[in-house]
């Protein structure tokens, strides 16, 4: 427990803890002030994911590459699990998709593209091992085919489409899980040499010892969970109140909160000159919300939800979605960087973001 | 003659050829047994397919390097062409094009996604000549264009569509046969040395000597030809009996039934280490199917059919082919294979056959 | 003076030069003659895109590499911008725009593809520097990105469209220039080594002097701004008269005027097996005119014309541009090139042009 203590006083970012208690405080005090509770909300939940993220690792490092490589590739993104698990709950499947397709779009373009442009910053050209960035994409590419393919097939208007919707959902989420669970497989086991690289832990950090890190990890999941109900609950209202359209907060807002400590730990590999560790993140977390936490919220929202939830996204997220993956597959094909590099992923990043930010509510 | 009867013996997938008298009288006897009948032409045709293949073959042998890989490149998807042309006299052209845009899907996906995966299941990493896959994804590529540019520019509503489909089609179908002979100018002469592993014959089997071969092709087409006619009478009724959309009959089982011969001796290749061999038959009878086959059947439908057929496709069907397209070129362009590589592209092709077996039918 | 008549005596082209009078003369006795007009307008403006070429090329090549690299990115389509610029004036956005998509796709397909036909038929392989390549491909890309997402996005009805769509079209003008200026940054200062070998001037033709140079881009750039507007005047009804679609004029008539000078230089590079220089004017003059030429004219056009020019352009263009980006930077990936890649990109380009030469004139 001083461990922990300890590492939050030499980690500024875990400072903004103190506000867990304030907000959770502030929604049995003044519930109705949205505006408020939605920022609160957000600057819990950043620290929180931090230590979730760390608690992840120092599991996995403690139990071997095989079973961790399996425990980073499932917790990776328990931040953005609970808060999708929350606003399923609430019947926001709106919510929940632009969530899960903000997530894939913000780690491919901003995380990426970030890091390259940090990196480049400070290095005249970065190299990284670019098979598991090959990997990643491939990944993403399928899961990618999996949400174009229904609105594709399904164009013209017909009565039985909610149906062939829903089964072929489950059937695409089953698919999807399988081929990450076979990814999984060909990395970490078959032909982990190539993979050699890119491993996900920084050497420099310690991991913690096994009881707090699982300690930690359900403590925290908790806590994230009790903060992601606030947010879910007011994130609409505040939205309206900062004049933003709910697909923007949805795709880029709830996406940079949910990522924000991953965010730091690829960019911090960046400037240390290790892109295959900001790659690896950037990529590796895409994937899994692709292949990963949205299979399973479809899965589960046949168990939690108010109505099953299906896969079909809105046509303007597909194509995003889509040139997302294609632009990330691009410019990873090398395994070589500059900064300029950097500079095209978050144009399309802001592309991306000023449409939707421009783009009158009622339109999507 | 003995040869002929010496190769059936020794061949299993030939001892089917006993199905061929009984499917041709069945459907004297029971002309109503659609499903019947529809279960044996199908394994009549798959023996037939392969005999056809391989009187193909050794006539080329027979002939030249030139000669020979112009008449594997005319001659090497004949069952498809014998089906296709009995569907188009009957008048079925949703049945042709969905066959055609379903041999190009599984061919690139299937027949090359397994030859990856069972010959990834013997060797840890293969590498192929990729030069040809390339050459062969190039063409696929152009035909793609050639089939979605037609219906992306002509979307809006407008009374001459019917007119400026027809003639663009004739027009396209000129281009695409244009562009396959210059491919064959390019690959069997003028840029040969290229080219040169990705040879199509196995070095182990002998061709048959020329009369037999010309005998057994012209005999073979001639039984393809009336079992055909079996084919297509009863595909669709059998379709509805089996709850299989038509979409799914011509996409999947046409496609499978058409291809088997092809597919016994790419997967043979894959597990013999000759991906060479794997990934030539699969993108040059793709590229074969959607630049010469099609466009045959286009100019053919002017003096066979009971009315002129146009290249425009069902848009599902477009973006299929696009995405199989595109996804054959992406991992044939590393020139190198494992298991996993093979798992996406079943992956793909296992979303494809997904959609179509649920897609309602009156939706496409 | 005597300098530049010499260089018209031996420069059949600029022989042309003859018909600038002609046609400016005629427009004032037979302003009736549209078809007359058009074919003399169009013959006097490729002579003065080739002096206004190589005026530019000699003021940069006098005022040192920063700079004049910077000239030849900001002067280099002059020609194509004053004619949109006076299409503009006229209120005529249908023809900006369709000129703006045409010159993209006849450069990266038309312009492109015949160089390497041409280098092909006389060397059997040819090489080079991909870098470049790259670069401009993902330029063009980014800039293919910002036109297509505007559409995906505003699918649906809703009246606020005009104003989200101008908006929107302001801060994508905005970002793709700055784009291309990070672009001139990256390969004119930070990373120029990388470009080493894709100079832009041809070592054998020696530069004006600067008087001369200057002088000539003066009053060049003023004839070219008399001629275009007699063409754009002449445009539509030669057009009928001719039987050609107003969109196949914009996209392929003038896309060729525009772009004949630069495309001579680009053929004879080829021939002399530089295609370093060919790739580069090519491509290069396609990002250009997107990311520069483009934007330019959008934010022009709330000074210029009658009413605020967007950048949303008819969807079966954005799929021309964006099929001829993917499929310019498919072929350049590799940096070799032989005479069947060239006819790839002229088979695309011949997909588009008969397209747009068979579309009824309603359907666009």
């Amino acid at each position: 427990m001083s461990r922990l203590l300890q590492e939050i006083r030499h980690n500024p970012l875990l400072w903004l803890l103190g506000f867990v208690p304030v907000v959770l405080v502030g929604q049995k005090v003044e519930p109705e002030a949205h505006t408020l509770l939605f920022v609160l909300s957000i600057l819990a939940i950043v620290p929180l994911a931090a230590l979730l993220s760390h608690a992840t690792e120092s599991v996995a490092a403690r139990t071997g590459d095989t079973v961790g490589g399996l425990l980073n590739a499932t917790l990776g993104n328990l931040t953005e699990l609970v808060i999708a698990l929350t606003a399923l709950g609430a019947g926001q499947y709106m919510l929940v998709k632009a969530s899960i397709a903000g997530a894939i779009v913000t780690n491919t373009l901003f995380m990426l593209g970030a890091s390259f442009l940090l990196g480049g910053l400070g290095h005249h050209v970065q190299e990284y091992n670019r098979i598991n960035a090959r990997l990643q994409a491939s990944l993403l590419f399928l899961a990618t085919i999996a949400l174009l393919i229904p609105s594709a097939v399904s164009q013209a208007d017909f009565t039985e489409g909610a149906a062939f919707t829903r089964q072929l959902s489950v059937g695409l989420a089953l698919l999807l899980i399988a081929a990450y669970g076979l990814g999984l497989l060909f990395s970490l086991r078959t032909h982990r040499e190539l993979f050699a690289s890119a491993e996900h832990a920084e050497p420099g950090e310690a991991p913690w010892p096994m009881g707090l890190a699982v300690t930690t990890l359900a403590g925290v999941t908790l806590l994230v969970a009790l903060v992601s109900e606030v947010f879910v609950e007011s994130v609409q209202k505040a939205a309206e109140a900062f004049g933003m359209t709910p697909a923007f907060v949805g795709f880029i807002v709830v996406a940079l909160v949910g990522g924000a400590a991953e965010m730091a730990s690829a960019f911090s590999g960046a400037r240390k000159n290790r892109l295959d560790l900001s790659v690896g993140i950037a990529l590796g977390s895409a994937s899994q919300i692709a292949l990963f936490v949205a299979p399973v919220l479809v899965l589960l929202s046949y168990v939690i939800g108010p109505a099953p939830m299906d896969l079909q996204f809105w046509p303007g997220a597909v194509v995003m979605i889509l040139v997302a993956t294609f632009t990330a597959s691009l410019v990873t094909n090398s395994g070589r960087s500059a900064w300029f590099v950097g500079v095209l992923l978050l144009m399309v990043y802001l592309i991306f973001a000023m449409t939707l930010y421009l783009l009158p509510p009622r339109a999507h």
